[in-house]
């Protein structure tokens, strides 16, 4: 990292009692509070792809780059620790955008309580990429897998769904709070954030646990977002099923403990009942015949060529 | 990442100690041996800056995409432990291109007992770019930070240096092994790898320590490759000093533990002292007389514009 650009970051970030060593050497040393869950997840955002920085301001795109990092923990049931951030940058304007990238990460992190540990700096000619390590760690009862879903349980979701490209696939609230009270409360078998859309997240969920899933299409909490963009043509409810960047969990729960966290609503944010885990695989409608319906799962499909 | 190419790699990826949970949930989970030197560090790399994706082979860019960040821990006394990846790949090819990549990767991690714990796979129409971070632990002894360096301590070196750029950035072995033997044998005060060329990295350990450091410029170990380049006009000492990419390490190591050091030559890469951490800043020639003469620390420097 230059070393101008390493002493304004070093100004910007005060020790953190998650550091034992921060910015400025060869590498970051942390403090853990255990040997046996440390949990690390890495994603990259691309300039137009997951961003446009001829429309957007940068510090959301740096906002959104720790963001999806911090969605991936809370679904795993992680407390955030630190996160190491690596920018390239276009040749010309780098060091401003390095600059509102960091201020976008800055105020997250600091919402959260991570420490920002390290990083890196590149120039090319070519488009901006910011690539984010979040490091946390698993909660007392964590953590959660896909894999730990069971037939039967029953198909919870947090929030609302679809039409995230409006606004809120820059502005979510990672669910790292609501996933660690729940972690600390009710016993939960499996979960996945939902970064490629309700039905393809779900469907990879059951897939891991073994099991398929059926759920109520009319019960799917639909943002008022999905209303609002559902005049392209397709549904409201087509949208809340396959955006993607909803970045809300889906939480597989044994039907006991689903019904008292219904009951609860220990979060700020709705908990909504969809469907359950079942035997047979696939995406199925519930409903109250014989005959299931199946969904093809729509989403965001990563595709390499 | 895309589900097919995460199936080819969970079946190229052994389930490994060092991990808990692997590749294919939201993260990773790693298992560690204790609590307070979890050791992180981060680098990309980028087509056309530290590879040409036309005239290598993306295996070898792979391969330096990993070595170049257990050189960082090495330069911390940290025993790696495992690592994510992030890729962003050009829309046509991309996948053969990862593989290439990761192919790289894995015989390295093999060599040195590392798990690749995750990752994330990008498209975008634009060059190829590999961001690795690594996860260590420091050694019983550790850490070596750059700031650990004394006015008297004897600067020693691995290794040689200078014309990295005709085969050794592709093919150098990062000194992790190295680094654990001396960590656990000898007093290290300070130590750096040498990514940008040896006089700059040396001039930032010594500012780091709140020093100078002195060189003598005849007892520079000068590699043969150094030698071979030199016909561009710059001596092979210039591009000693300058070149960058050697990853070998610089030490500040006690006088007397310098002594026993460089009797033992306990590693397999000859150990050389090159001079003394001084009082006075800067970075000077070692000379009998009473006139030091300055060395303009030269590199790469990283810019932003």
């Amino acid at each position: 990292m230059e070393s101008d650009f390493i002493d304004w970051l070093r100004r910007r970030l005060p020790a953190h009692p998650n550091l034992r060593v921060g910015i400025g050497d060869d590498a970051a040393i942390l403090n853990l509070s255990r040997t046996d869950g440390c949990v690390v997840t890495t994603d990259t955002l691309t300039d137009q792809v997951d961003f446009q920085l001829d429309k957007c301001d940068p510090c959301r795109a740096g906002r959104k780059a720790l963001a999806v990092n911090l969605s991936d923990l809370a679904a795993m049931a992680a407390k955030p620790v630190a996160v190491t951030v690596s920018l390239v940058l276009p040749r010309s304007g780098g060091r401003e955008l390095a600059k509102s990238f960091f201020l976008g990460m800055l105020s997250l992190a600091e919402e959260y309580d991570i420490a920002i540990a390290g990083g890196d700096t590149n120039s090319w000619d070519a488009p901006a990429a910011i690539t984010i390590t979040a490091i946390g760690e698993v909660a007392e009862k964590g953590p959660w897998l896909r894999s730990g879903g069971k037939v039967g349980d029953k198909i919870l979701v947090t929030g609302s769904f679809g039409g995230s490209i409006l606004a809120k696939h820059f502005d979510f609230s990672p669910r790292v709070n609501e996933a660690l009270r729940l972690n600390e409360s009710y016993c939960v078998h499996a979960a996945i954030d939902v970064s490629d859309g309700l039905s393809l997240d779900l469907s990879r969920l059951a897939h891991e646990s073994n099991c398929g899933a059926e759920i109520g299409l009319d019960r799917i909490p639909i943002s008022r977002d999905a209303h609002r963009i559902a005049s392209d043509g397709k549904s409201p409810l087509e949208h809340a099923l396959a955006d993607g960047e909803d970045f809300e969990l889906i939480l597989a729960v044994p039907r006991d403990e689903a019904k008292r966290m219904l009951d609860d609503q220990p979060l700020p944010v709705p908990l909504t009942e969809i469907g359950s885990l079942i035997d047979r695989r696939g995406l199925w409608q519930q409903t109250d015949g014989q005959n299931q319906e199946p969904i093809i799962p729509i989403g965001w499909e990563h595709t390499l060529d």
